[in-house]
């Protein structure tokens, strides 16, 4: 509920101060002595771009050709961001991984619908939010090689009349591929199931479950991929507990992802998988123009474009009409992602 | 006001009735014996399957390669759809002409609203409405020849509760080049501002300004194309001159747009261009996906999918943060995109 307080705010802002682009990224993107380093936005803010070091440099790894580039910024008032790229490499066709940190403020009559209590607030007040995360694409070359997405943040309010800062937080990771392998799906998926089990044996069914119904692209009864774990609005037990979740979901994506692409990154193809690639990639469009709330949130409030559309694959296509035969391996995955609450990896 | 509430209406109809597939087209989608084809919505047909007509006769003889298929539909309680698309020519990547007529009904509180007069209804009351229009979008090979996008549609509702029916009419033609060639701004526009002015003085400057208004890419600052003439809720004169005027920007599509095509369609080309251009058919999907009403009115309806994302190209490319020096070709394209308004053609 607070989140959608937050994106009414923001579609009322438009325009973020201009950013500062930097050469040198400072340790902290938090404000130097009101910000409490050791506070959960210091923790998240560390674990986070930690993330974003690891997973940059195994992807740089595993492709052995190109490099991320980064661009990074500040803000007048606080927060800034870090934009990393790996564009044309050996095994990606294009990588980026964003961490942000934002200082907001969304209007009063939003947080108190959002908290459901009756806070007395003046016209024009604001009540002001934290939010930082990290969120990142993968889109390989080969079609046999699945494209993977991840989002991790944390968001806060301050105290504000009486009432105590609201918190949450938000993720997942999910993979996209183009054709079926069992195998590499109760690999992926169960890596992050392992992750759950440790923190709520009732959270991967749960979170696979959610993450089945956010990447529906309705207008195709399709789901975007298949799948993995999404979770949204969480603070349900000790912060702490959550920030440990979220942390060891993060530090799972290697794990659950770059095998999958090192297996298959000379799988030999030919125009027709690199035609079913190109159309998947535009049903990958499709979703994030049309339904990510991310994405049109960026789009629509002033956020940096080339950081939020560095989730677009490189190239995309469509045809009109195209149809498949249910028996041949594209068949078999429009099949899955008809039908993703039904597909138990594990 | 209307079309926004037919808007309303639409989102949260979600599902039309299935259509029935047919092979052979009748000579006309509205109800036999219900509605007059003498009337307004016979005569408007009557133009649109015309213009369908015309617009793939000329388009087919041009390209001299491929030929357009046709999927033809009703449905049971009246209307259908009549959808051309031809793929991979000789001259066009893609290029599709879609006509409907659709009888539909919208909540009487949305109707209320729109006509401005306090209309007593009772809940869950819905206005019958009929609405019909032929759209199409052409993608050339030749990132030297522009791509060309056209709407005409009629939407009228039904005498209710005393209120006479409403009507209004809508459309436009509008050009994407991805350079700037100024002789055929000059074309386009000049045979555009020939018809706006036979009807009225007023209305080239007023519907070219509309045009970049609605072609607007916020997130990008930037215009899908370089514009042409755009109109909405015209109803300010004699439905028959209104017809007329519809009628003419529909006749001269094929006068605007084709020698253009015939110009340029074996003009030299090189990698870089070729990469352009997929990077402007990128923005192409951008605004189509994210801010164009009708397709996303007809994604989040139930319209026939295929239909509907025709307009989209055959392939289209996303580069991260892109740069283009100011003096280059591209860089002349850029200035013109983000100052629509002050492109003066004609």
């Amino acid at each position: 509920a607070l989140r959608a307080a937050v994106r009414v705010h923001a579609a009322g802002a438009k325009m973020m101060e201009a950013p500062n682009y930097i050469d040198a990224v400072p340790d902290t993107l938090l404000r130097p002595g009101i910000d409490d380093p050791a506070s959960m936005r210091g923790k998240f803010e560390r674990m986070i771009r930690k993330v974003q070091d690891q997973v940059c440099s195994a992807v740089e790894a595993a492709d052995g050709g190109a490099s991320f580039r980064q661009d990074a910024w500040t803000r007048p008032s606080g927060g800034g961001g870090i934009t990393r790229v790996m564009q044309e490499g050996k095994v990606w066709e294009k990588a980026g991984v964003a961490v942000s940190v934002v200082y907001g403020s969304m209007p009063a009559e939003s947080y108190r619908v959002a908290v459901g209590k009756d806070i007395p607030f003046e016209k024009d007040d604001r009540v002001p939010f934290f939010a930082a995360g990290v969120s990142s694409v993968m889109h390989p070359w080969n079609p046999h090689c699945p494209t993977m997405h991840f989002n991790y943040r944390y968001f806060e309010t301050e105290d504000w009349k009486g009432v105590p800062g609201q918190w949450w937080f938000g993720g997942g990771t999910d993979i996209t591929p183009c054709y079926v392998n069992e195998d590499d799906m109760r690999h992926f998926h169960g890596t992050y199931k392992g992750v759950c089990d440790r923190h709520d044996p009732a959270w991967y069914d749960k979170m696979k479950a959610n993450c089945d119904e956010y990447f529906q692209i309705p207008h195709r009864g399709e789901t975007r991929g298949m799948g993995g774990i999404f979770f949204d609005d969480l603070n349900d037990r000790d912060k702490d507990a959550i920030f440990a979740f979220s942390s060891d979901c993060a530090a799972n994506i290697v794990e659950s992802y770059v095998p999958l692409v090192e297996k298959h990154k000379d799988d030999p193809f030919g125009p027709q998988q690199k035609e079913w690639q190109q159309l998947r990639r535009g049903r990958y469009v499709e979703f994030n123009l049309v339904y990510d709330r991310g994405t049109i949130f960026g789009l629509k409030t002033g956020g940096r474009i080339e950081s939020i559309l560095m989730s677009l694959p490189l190239t995309a296509s469509w045809r009109y009409d195209y149809q498949v035969d249910p028996q041949t391996p594209e068949g078999k995955f429009l099949n899955c992602v008809r039908n993703a609450s039904d597909q138990k990896w594990v």
